[in-house]
């Protein structure tokens, strides 16, 4: 029998997730629930269903692992905890600072009702946090290094969105590869935050804008810009929907350390990504999580997890014998 | 309390282990079991016995996890089982064809005697198997490559030093650059082993050898070199000592795998390392396996493992509380 999947939220997240549900042959999608009114949406797989999100409840028994596709800063801190009344379920939320909280909230709610939650759930927070622990716990003495990019950043894109006069933009977060290759041969440089990393934008004006004042504007934006070297160019609509209607990601990371009685041998660790598709590569992370969560709830298992409490075996739909014998 | 380790066999992986063990302060090394003479064995751990292997099993109760740094040829296939009777064990058997069969043994032991093992333990297998693992389960559709180096392959240097009129010899297995840019590039090339690895050969010969003749013979060695293209340098002893005594290496794992309704997108993951010293960097892993196999048995869990089998977690000092606050 496949893994039942319900997708809450039906934007390039939840896109994504339908389409590695179908790449993934032991899972079928059977709800999508959205805000919208449902005659409204299209969605791609034929056999699955369009709901309200407010059935998605009467769901619970046919849906063995909801995914959560809202945004971190307001959808998700309250749905993640309440689905989890009703489901297993899985997130990609992303607020470091809260996710402590957002842990315990999911933890309770999971635990109260009998089912599993994992949280966190793409490539940073997700695959890169991995790598960082599994290079730190090998490595004890060494420095981390995570670089992002090249990529769209949603929220630098729509941080310039925000200005007057400008009618649409996009964002490129750019790693600098000379402080990239200083910390790939092992040379552990101290680097600032305007060392890491480039800003790169491009903005479509309103009639009559002025771009001097809005490149002041964006370049001195604090947190967003002012850290950064940033370069700012103005194209047209057209230019922009033709050349930068992608949402390409990807970055680095990296740890160096030492071992050896005096420390006197060096070891480098890299992990890097480079994605076509932000949205669909978590999405295809997420899948492989929510088959570990139905197979943890099938063992009993209940509560919160992240990726750092799933043994890797739980996402694959090889069994241990063929994991062995193929990929060990 | 500490974590006890004992460390069965006291060469380059051994001495790795005890260095590995003195970065981690949760961790102390409490014996040696050498099959030479202990007299005659002098290691770095001030605090530790050294003792012969006839003695390891009177120290049952004294080790939490017993390390096994013996060869995978011989030594691992009866040792591993054997000391599973007594303590939680470790090893790094790296026979791919065997790993079914010794997985077996070691399970079969641990389990009748209430112990943990965890086999295959380094970074091939090991660190480079989670790798292909995790990035198979997140892209079913995809293609993976691994490329080893540049670095030491000790068994293929032993197979030159078996030559006769050969003294000395020490090989390097360099990965094709344009074969691992092409797949990084996401090109997906069908690569022969030709196309994949070259082979660089540092040979000191004896008296009177005659070098064509050597040259020939390492190149057309079956399995070993003949179907690679293959460099050999004839250096003098004291060459080799300067500038070849060092046992570096590493390699690439990458998958390229496609998402979207239609395959549009394509993504590339790689995990590289980049290593001063082999030994020490599997004697590295193999210390946060050991934490693990100590956890694990403390939880009352017995039998075999792999990495694919271990929660990331279990590897690292920290908290669960502390890990997601700091790591996630």
């Amino acid at each position: 029998m496949s893994i039942r999947i319900g997708i809450l939220g039906y934007g390039n997240l939840g896109r994504g997730v339908e389409c590695a549900v179908r790449q993934n042959p032991d899972m079928e999608l059977s709800a999508v629930f959205t805000r919208r009114d449902p005659a409204q949406v299209s969605i791609l797989t034929k056999e699955a269903a369009v709901c309200r999100v407010s059935e998605a409840e009467k769901w619970k028994g046919k849906i063995d692992v909801m995914i959560l596709c809202g945004g971190s800063a307001t959808d998700l801190p309250q749905q993640t905890p309440q689905y989890a009344r009703y489901f297993n379920v899985v997130d990609s939320f992303d607020t470091h600072a809260r996710i402590p909280e957002h842990f315990a909230n999911v933890d309770q709610a999971a635990k109260e009702n009998g089912t599993l939650g994992i949280i966190s759930v793409g490539w940073d927070p997700g695959m890169f946090s991995l790598n960082r622990m599994y290079a730190n716990a090998i490595l004890p003495e060494g420095k981390d290094y995570t670089f992002w990019g090249k990529g769209v950043s949603q929220g630098h894109s729509d941080a310039i969105r925000r200005i007057a006069g400008v009618k649409n933009a996009k964002q490129y977060t750019i790693p600098v590869e000379h402080a990239l290759e200083a910390v790939r041969a092992g040379e552990n440089p101290a680097l600032t935050t305007r060392q890491k990393h480039t800003r790169e934008c491009f903005v479509v004006l309103e009639e009559g804008a002025d771009p001097a004042k809005i490149e002041e504007e964006i370049k001195t934006m604090p947190n967003y810009f002012a850290d950064y070297d940033t370069t700012v160019h103005f194209i047209s609509e057209e230019e922009l929907l033709k050349n930068h209607s992608g949402i390409p990601h990807g970055g680095f990371v990296i740890r160096s350390g030492k071992t050896g009685w005096e420390q006197e041998n060096s070891h480098v660790v890299e992990y890097s990504l480079k994605l076509d598709s932000n949205p669909e590569f978590t999405a295809s992370v997420i899948a492989a999580y929510a088959r570990a969560a139905y197979r943890l709830s099938q063992e009993g298992q209940t509560g919160c997890r992240t990726v750092f409490d799933i043994a890797p075996a739980y996402l694959s739909p090889k069994s241990g014998e063929e994991l062995r014998k193929h990929l060990l």
